[in-house]
């Protein structure tokens, strides 16, 4: 139907509690790419917060389908949210109330001048709650800090917990570090991104070596290179942080073979 | 307008993030409680996340009155949330959005058994985001919590981080030891409860000695006395943590002498 005609209970969890889960899927040549890993992420979320899905997974995935095809996009997104449903306002989970699946298709082009470019980053301090392995609505915290990317005129935000790098508002990062690739680890306190996934296979692949394991601002800072992955981002360089520039200011060597692997996954 | 008619955008903020601030006001005798309380902290939390009022404080204040007037409820709470309204999907402020208030009134008659009797919790890891001190719609952390309470067949869960005691899903908790009444400090980590700032006030003017300080896991479960404060739960003691008794397994001396304090406000 018509977004326009889309109207949402007022009474809906999502709406009250942001008591829902959501997944951002990109359309490349027309095909939802990596849609086996974001169903899985999907199912993920939506188990550990204990929300029944509307229906199968298998008939979601029929609809999310249909929907691409119907859009006749051949670059865009597929956006996705499933609430607890409406129910009058109480925390516990109700009884009776039945998922509200909302998705839609949208154009968008890859940022092909960014991944050039690269892009600017400030850091600012990690306050989300613990489970952020989980892609859910409550996303307040993320929109905070990626304002704060847009007062400061840069395009991202690189969070820490007491200095503890463990991604963007809405990308994972990674750095080159005497020509490893390092990158938070997979547990509660990041989102485990698709992109993330792939890059780091890609890597291990290009014979780069590969730690999933914490660093601090000051080894961001020393870098040799640092980028983002994330849905729509792709692989895009960080050129400087805080003001200063990451090694030479340029997009580095690694970040580039990095993006080439990348996009060979989908051309 | 009747509920049933109001209809949300699925472009509202609210839906997408949990963008918004909120309020539960408590009506008694047909008045809205600690009216001024209520609209310092939602100005309060609107400052914090920086979301526009959608009119002067004095106006929603004029809305809310009518709202009251027109519920005709004598005893019944009123609930009211501000989103920074609808906007293409997209993590920062965006620009021209206009905020989305919506209020209602829903009769809520006083838990006069529990008071009476006592409720039973369990106590549960604090996961939450490090401004618990803002009333936003990011609330699944809560929704979960209440929902172990839930689980085990008890009314409240008390919230601590590695150890140390801040709040219970939807109330400020209190403790009574050696006849010192000690809650947490009403910083970051907690909501500062209208009704705990009723109660510690009329705790000090009874000759209780009052302390804001943190206390842990093992001066809850050895406390003379634990109650929980909150606008519809008021003054309700908490007789058994994971199943065990709190002090005689009775509601206690002093946690009985604040409820009738606490009543005497609005009688």
């Amino acid at each position: 139907m018509p977004k326009d005609e889309v109207r949402v209970s007022p009474d809906d969890r999502g709406y009250y509690f942001g008591d829902g889960v959501y997944e951002v899927f990109r359309i490349y040549g027309g095909k939802l790419y990596e849609k086996a890993a974001h169903m899985r992420r999907l199912e993920h979320s939506a188990r550990e917060v204990r929300l029944p899905l509307p229906c199968p997974l298998a008939e979601i995935d029929d609809i999310l389908e249909r929907l691409t095809a119907e859009s006749r996009l051949a670059e865009g997104t597929l956006y996705m949210q499933i609430t607890r449903g409406e129910a009058v306002r109480s925390h516990p989970f109700p009884a009776g109330a039945a998922s509200v699946l909302m998705a839609y298709c949208s154009e968008v082009v890859r940022p092909k001048l960014t991944m050039e470019t690269g892009i600017s980053a400030v850091t600012h301090e990690d306050i989300r709650w613990l489970r952020c392995d989980l892609k859910t609505l409550n996303l307040l915290p993320n929109v905070l800090a990626k304002q704060t990317a847009q007062d400061h005129g840069v395009q991202e935000v690189v969070l820490h917990r007491s200095g503890t790098v463990t991604e963007c508002s809405a990308s994972n990062v990674m750095i080159i570090s005497d020509g490893v690739l390092r990158t938070h680890p997979a547990n509660h306190l990041i989102l485990h991104g698709i992109t993330r996934a792939v890059v780091l296979e890609l890597a291990r692949g290009l014979g780069i070596q590969v730690r999933e394991e914490a660093f601090g601002l000051d080894e961001l800072r020393e870098a040799e290179e640092v980028f983002i992955t994330g849905t729509t981002v792709e692989v895009t360089p960080i050129v400087r942080i805080d003001g200063q520039p990451i090694g030479s200011g340029e997009p580095g060597i690694v970040t580039r073979r990095l993006q080439t692997a990348f996009e060979a996954t989908f051309r």
